[in-house]
């Protein structure tokens, strides 16, 4: 039996719901993971993660691996029990940081020397070292080691990327042996068409338990987010779940999930969180802005986060000019669970066949705002 | 009546249990404050305190005076509202933070020009002024304004703000303006007896709900703080409630209730929780090092925290050694919870007739560690 299973397709669009059955329990899609780098989302406690209406975080391979190191995580129990979180966990293989946080020393069609950024120690990945790292670290969800190019690339370099990430999933396949853990495998190719649609039939006949779309959202339009994320999406297999690594905003999160994506995963809800940037409806709340100075109102009215249903404006705004913890935490979990409610109406929208009509008032506002 | 009882003296030291009613709800002592400073005690959300079993907190008037100022407290709904905290709040006059944290630019016999440390601003306080502050706050429990001498001044000084504190008392008790408030009068005389006596006897006869020992805990040697604050209990009347400001370590504590204290604030718990240093009860944990890398303990055995019950000492360790910021936050968790535990073993110990021989167990204990 496959461990993703589609419940509600969309009558117009390639949109759906689904359910990502994993050994901590299942997650509904579209999901979105918020991301725990180092083993901990930026200020919250597990607790309130799941106050907050969470059931899936992302950690990094890459920052523990070079901190506290895998054989400090093995010894602390594991991943789940080292960041206390008793829900599913979803790791990226480190490519990605490996190619945008490192000093890089030599990269070869075997893997890549590195520098590690905590204390410059050089650390070498490649497809087989990463996925042990992840069958040790012990995620539900693991990544398969890509080539993440930069966004100014040409296509030679494009296609030598694709190559190198086709050929490290096979071997990250191989190299996989941990049968409590899914397996997904990274499309990449810029916004090249023909590169991602090859990727993607190239990882499709390796078989594997899920797809995600790298390399997008690092610094290309908009339009060239959407168009190459829907493009891709028609080269993936319809009983697999589409992830989109690193968006987004919401409605980068809602145009992919009307392109058929499931599962997202985003520091923006914790980092605009921490720089007193919140989410709203109707258009973001910037805590610092005088206007809250004396206003009594929540964040966003209506919302049931321990942030809106207890502080105003005015406070959370005293507390960011006094630099107080307590104001980057509130604004996160706010975020956090702005997030959470709005997949929440996504997969409402879906079941209840109003999704296309739903999304469309939404892009509007968002675009407004 | 009395808004405090006396329910259990211990039978052979002036140790006793207590209830303080006040506009929000009572309060058990001896009781221990965490200290809200700006408005919030820092990085821990109220439901996390409450989760520590924190019944009552301190807010400072100074810097709430300062930033945001006494019209937006109010106009966000009073500092109950604008904390989001619904149990008991004790602010101080601002007196120790006026002679501590600022620049002084004139004490008069009236009151004191200080400069702001925000933006210095000049701020004129004195008795009058800082009553209406506290009275506008809307705290349940609030301070005289007193003059707080430095720990090493003449004798003559020492004189001087002793009888301003008495007459500043005088006239805080009649600006008072605030039925739901109980006031206490603050002692002041730093380590001489003969001037805590007259001080303490002077501020008997104005009547207050409360009598606070100021003015310790500031270099003096531990000697002389508890010979001190002994010393002035025997001056204050058993059936009010004696207050021990800024105080302090666990064995502190339990000293002071061995004189007959009842109530105490502190930041150590916060401080110290920020700072990598758990208390316990066989001696404090030091999160930084590395002998707890590898520890998958909590930092303390049997202890009901979120974080003892959660986190592994190994996995706290590495949040500190990555900057994120839930080290602080579960450090500082624990820390209250702890501070709250041990205020309830010696309520448990007084209404058991143990008291005695627990605490003398308790600091040979402290004593060693």
């Amino acid at each position: 039996m496959s461990a993703f299973e589609v419940f509600h397709e969309d009558a117009g669009l390639p949109a759906r719901t689904g359910l990502l059955r994993t050994a901590h329990g299942p997650v509904e899609t579209p999901a979105f993971m918020p991301v725990g780098t180092g083993g901990a989302v930026k200020g919250i406690t597990p607790q309130q993660l799941k106050e907050a209406g969470v059931g899936i975080v992302l950690a990094n391979t890459y920052h523990l691996l070079l901190r506290p190191g895998l054989e400090a995580v093995e010894k602390l129990g594991g991943l789940h029990k080292f960041m206390a979180w008793d829900r599913p966990i979803l790791t990226d293989s480190g490519g990605y940081q490996v190619f945008s946080l490192s000093q890089l020393t030599k990269v070869t069609d075997d893997g890549v020397e590195f520098a590690s950024h905590v204390d410059g120690a050089r650390v070498y990945l490649n497809a087989e070292i990463a996925t042990e790292a992840q069958n040790r670290l012990g995620a539900d969800v693991i990544m398969c080691f890509d080539q993440c190019p930069a966004s100014a690339v040409s296509r030679v370099d494009l296609e030598k990327s694709a190559d190198r990430t086709i050929r490290w999933a096979e071997r990250s396949k191989k190299a996989h042996a941990n049968d409590n853990q899914l397996l997904f495998g990274i499309v990449q190719g810029g916004t090249d068409m023909d590169i991602r649609r090859r990727c993607a039939s190239e990882l499709v006949k390796v078989d594997f338990d899920g797809y995600a779309i790298g390399g997008l959202s690092v610094g290309e339009a908009r339009e060239d987010m959407a168009r190459t994320v829907s493009e891709t999406v028609r080269s993936l297999p319809a009983d697999r779940p589409r992830y989109l690594m690193g968006v987004g905003t919401p409605a980068d999160i809602i145009t992919a999930v009307m392109a058929g994506v499931d599962m997202f995963d985003c520091v923006l809800p914790t980092r605009n969180g921490r720089n007193a940037f919140a989410f709203a409806e109707n258009g973001p709340v910037r805590l610092r802005n005088s206007v809250h100075a004396d206003c009594r109102e929540p964040i966003e009215a209506g919302c049931d986060c321990i942030c809106c249903r207890n502080f105003s404006r005015g406070a959370i705004r005293h507390f960011f000019n006094s630099q107080e913890m307590l104001g980057p935490i509130l604004v996160s979990i706010h975020n956090l669970r702005f997030y959470q409610r709005l997949m929440g109406r996504i997969r409402e929208n879906l079941k209840s066949n109003t999704f296309t009509e739903w999304a469309r008032v939404q892009l509007r506002k968002y675009a407004s705002a």
